[in-house]
């Protein structure tokens, strides 16, 4: 492809094929979120720059794309909108705005486009999709689990063929702390560390803790107990002295009874060592791992505060989010766009038959089938049929002056090469008949 | 609402019911389209600047929504993105972006946000979604009845109740300019003050003809003719001595001839003085005519050198598009959410229960339904009866103590309020039961 012509940087095109793939995954999302009674919300592609900034940390605000002021201010350099950089701010500022209007509690999904000015790389874009889950209004354990009911379900019906989605609490992680006597101080950045367990070896882990400020002998203890193969068990015991750390256990064991008894085995697992870099969680958490990507697949946890830190009202929520783009590149090649871009091609064989042909076409659409007539220059029928090949076409209806003349069309099976000669007025239902029994 | 809330000037927030009737039409006009063999294509939200700029006029121009450079060169005030104004410039840059990859004829459609920096108005939006179905790479006068009969079909699948396509050529129109002997200089002008007999009295246009440049007798005599009853006789006899002129009439001829075969009478009506603004058609133009509305809900024609125009391949080009927005306004309130949020609402009568109600929840939603457990915190029954009230839901699920004894849930019928004990095992295919009863 000529530079001039790629899409910008970081963003893509998608053709028909690719298109279809990823609206029939989100097809499968948004069916099985509105049967847990999460409801859409669509929000501008664009929000005001003061909605946005100040959100996502320094980092985050150099990657909001902003839009620059209009007319004669267009001058000035400033941007007034931008955006959106994720859903959760959108979220917040139409949970204030339609405050008393929504139901409560409000269990909305989103799922559309979000913009970063991110480095482009190997599967990292500038545009994609993000698809989120979300209950705000309730503190209940049951909007936590049905949160990660609603992920593993929507995993599971797409075909992810083995996942896990690991639980934790950020109680738990509080009591570990404070059970283990870590000063506060160190507290975040201890959790920092032990979050790497998945991806150092422990004694990397342990010396980064023991630079941090921990006692060689502590760092070395806790990352032993962490990366034991009996590490629930005692974390348990470890736990016993911290009421926050007792009553995070409590929680995770009811959140995980609600959601095993609704899926297959070993799809749940406490995960004590699992931190989730965000600092706004305040209660339960969860990730999702699967076999083939190294980063999740999808995340999740409550998070008490901060709607009202964005904007919005002080509301307790928790929500699931997928990473669709991830997800999507795990998934088979759909057979979507197997069966071809038509189901019936029609050949224009003289411009005098040019109606009736037009005909044929609008009667195989009438029987619910993907028909055009050939658009092309020639008259001649090999290059008719060719184009009905390239359109992966299953059948081309052949209607030439000898047809008019006998009142009956030649549907040719592109696959296996027959000819049958089809009533003109019959032609509807033959060809639905015909498709029927190709399909079942 | 408060103001600081409001989504950006011009911008919408869809919530739940607006969303789903969006979506259910956006369903049907797919459906219709991909019937007719054309292919969805996606492109990003945005383009490089210079994709954009000059393609749409300065006036077009100046309402591209530009994106501030970021990083180091945020301060310098330029733009080197944009937000795509419609979905043409991005279809000249797949076609060149794809040559030879793309199927030949690309027959394709797009449906998606496009934005403006229009000042906003009543039914007038800086984000609102553009749908277009167009060919490239047919000369046929088949791709323009396509084109016609895709647009007409997904009208009438919408449900619009009465609408009409008139349909004109441009050569029919430049056959006039030629037979009538105006001046070339003075041709764009004077089509474009015809284009105004929908809107204002003939003696107005004939004053604007005039002042034009046109000899007071011709101006009265040009309008008198467009305006008669007998308007296309009088046309038709005028236009012999014009070649373009009759070859515009037997191209009008013939895509009539081809449409109107295929839809009820009176849908299509050839209509000498339609001109469509826009100076880059070059063969057939039409436009859609629906009570209810001063504006067109849809249009389309013949382009074959824009795509080149707009940095293409010179590729022969004809589409047509739908004016949703318009078009959704006009559609009655769809009944999609009336059916309220949930099917089947649970209740939680205590902790210790919840893990049987989850469960009850889960079987519904197995059974295909919404289902949703209680997430307040009221022990009460009255308050969680008022809660699956308010979601709209057909049944309330009972479960408490005395139900978890004797193994049965009370299954509350939300419109007639009757109560049935069923089985907790039998739930899911009781519900599914009583909901095909409902619907069948």
């Amino acid at each position: 492809m000529q530079s001039q012509f790629e899409p910008p940087s970081g963003t893509r095109d998608f053709l028909a094929a690719e298109y279809e793939e990823r609206e029939q995954a989100f097809g499968i999302i948004r069916s099985v979120f509105s049967r847990y009674g999460y409801e859409p919300l669509q929000t501008p592609a664009f929000e005001r720059l003061d909605v946005l900034l100040g959100k996502y940390g320094d980092e985050g605000d150099k990657l909001v794309f902003k839009i620059l002021r209009r007319g004669e201010h267009e001058a000035s350099g400033e941007a007034d909108l931008a955006l959106r950089y994720d859903l959760t701010v959108p979220l917040a500022r139409v949970a204030a705005a339609y405050e008393g209007q929504l139901p409560s509690p409000y269990k909305r999904y989103a799922m559309g486009p979000v913009w970063r000015a991110d480095r482009p790389g190997k599967g990292r874009f500038r545009e994609f999709v993000q698809c989120d889950l979300d209950t705000l209004g309730s503190a209940s354990i049951l909007a936590d689990a049905e949160a990660l009911c609603a992920q593993h379900d929507a995993l599971a019906e797409l075909g992810i063929p083995e996942f896990t989605i690991q639980v934790n609490s950020r109680h738990i992680l509080s009591g570990l702390l404070e059970a283990c006597k870590i000063p506060a101080e160190l507290g975040d950045g201890v959790l920092t560390s032990l979050d790497k367990l998945d991806k150092l070896r422990p004694d990397a882990v342990a010396a980064e803790l023991a630079g941090r400020g921990l006692a060689e002998a502590d760092a070395g203890e806790l990352v032993a107990m962490m990366t034991a193969p009996d590490a629930v068990d005692r974390i348990r015991a470890v736990l016993k002295p911290s009421e926050e750390g007792v009553a995070g256990l409590e929680q995770v064991d009811e959140l995980l009874a609600l959601v095993t008894a609704q899926a297959p085995p070993g799809r749940f697992a406490f995960t004590p060592r699992l931190v989730r870099g965000l600092s706004y969680y305040t209660g339960p958490i969860w990730e999702v791992a699967a076999p083939g990507t190294a980063t999740s697949i999808g995340s999740g946890g409550r998070y008490d505060h901060l709607i009202a830190q964005l904007g919005g009202p002080d509301t307790p929520a928790t929500g699931s989010s997928l990473g669709v783009e991830r997800i999507l590149s795990l998934l088979p090649a759909s057979s979507a766009f197997q069966r071809g871009r038509l189901d019936v091609a029609v050949t224009i064989m003289s411009e005098e038959l040019e109606g009736e042909s037009f005909g044929l076409a609008a009667a195989a659409r009438a029987a619910g089938l993907r028909a055009s007539v050939y658009l092309g220059a020639s008259g001649k029928l090999g290059k008719q049929l060719k184009w009905a090949s390239d359109q992966g076409a299953r059948w081309c209806l052949i209607y030439g002056p000898r047809e008019r003349e006998s009142g009956a069309v030649k549907v040719r099976d592109m696959l296996s090469r027959e000819e049958t000669d089809v009533p003109v007025a019959d032609i509807g239902s033959h060809l639905s008949y015909a498709e029927a029994g190709q399909h079942g």
